[in-house]
């Protein structure tokens, strides 16, 4: 049941957190997440690194996935170095210590219902 | 007509049925879908498992998918070893004994209107 | 500028037509493409094969893309050997002669506002 | 943190800019997007070339992304040498002297809410 699957290394190249009032509930803020499967029997480390249009990357941002779990990273959550900017056009680089499955999708609650956007990230 | 195409082991690392009214007509409760199509000329012994951010993986749920054939196989409907709770985050791993392709695909119905999203999921 | 890019073989495993009134302009009428992309300098000739639940698959039904064009191939205009049913889940693969490039969309009107998914489909 | 991930040829066999009102906030204007993600040391030249069902494609658009940076380009603003029209079913390959990743994504805004299509591009 643990047989892993996946790549150490992989990018988004679509980024962007649509700035809207957080006065809602969480689960229909704007979000953007990176879904992490780690389905091995080591705990992976992880290191998401942030692409801008204007300036230097940022990161690495430090994260673990357990063996044999799923985590699921809202970009709205990174916190060290910096929170990521609402509004901004970014791009991301997730490379991991052992094999993990990534992908990538988008909550958009700026109109009165949402919007949502998916895909599998690009493995390196 | 039945070259098969496909690989044998997959992975779908986003993973969340919106937890909403079940009062609606089905094709428009919220939803997530593993679309599975088997173009070769053999039964394909299919084995879906579910791993979570706080738990060990559950399954393997077992299913079928006939020769040249498709199965659209809705999250919602597993039921053994245990349903899929609603408003938790998870992902999952489609084993086969023969080629197939793999795609995921989410409807949301929490709001007036829906929105979707889908994306080929990842082959090992 | 025609550097042939893509494979020739193609599937798309998720495939729903939303049933709903046609009774508005055709650009929002609910359906399903596969947008075909041929680099080469050669005419594409290509079949698509639909596959069902409950029942064997049909066609192929015969299309050609010129050298360095694209044709967004709706679903729902299908003809020959038969339509495609409304309401139903199908998958369906594509087979071409020289490489080409396959991505697959919905567009889902049955609710005040439409629903998008889009997702490059699997090159076997 | 500037390990080069991606691939110099890509294609995108969906496009589609949606014909609305521009009388609206940029942000909520239906449009299409590449975002390219260039992780290496290196100034990425990138040229990309449209597609049509019935014309000689077009292009090419030349670009820079500076090296670790991200350049998400609507094809709404491409300019030279023509700008792309509405309402028109398109595709596009992007062709880069240096790795770079490729998602493809659009807004429609065309009805009260957004809807979101993102997918990874074609990788040659």
């Amino acid at each position: 049941m643990a047989h892993p699957i996946g790549k150490t290394y992989w990018a988004i190249a679509e980024g962007y957190i649509p700035p809207d009032d957080t006065d809602r509930p969480p689960e229909f803020v704007s979000h953007e997440t990176a879904c992490l499967l780690n389905t091995s029997d080591q705990e992976a480390q992880v290191q998401i690194t942030l692409y801008f249009s204007d300036r230097e990357p940022v990161g690495p941002y430090h994260l673990t996935v357990p063996a044999r779990r799923t985590k699921h990273v809202r970009f709205n959550d990174l916190r060290d170095p910096e929170p990521v900017p609402r509004g901004t056009e970014y791009a991301s680089t997730i490379a991991s210590d052992v094999p993990i499955v990534v992908q990538h999708s988008r909550l958009d609650s700026r109109r009165t219902d949402i919007a949502l956007l998916s895909t599998i990230a690009y493995a390196g």
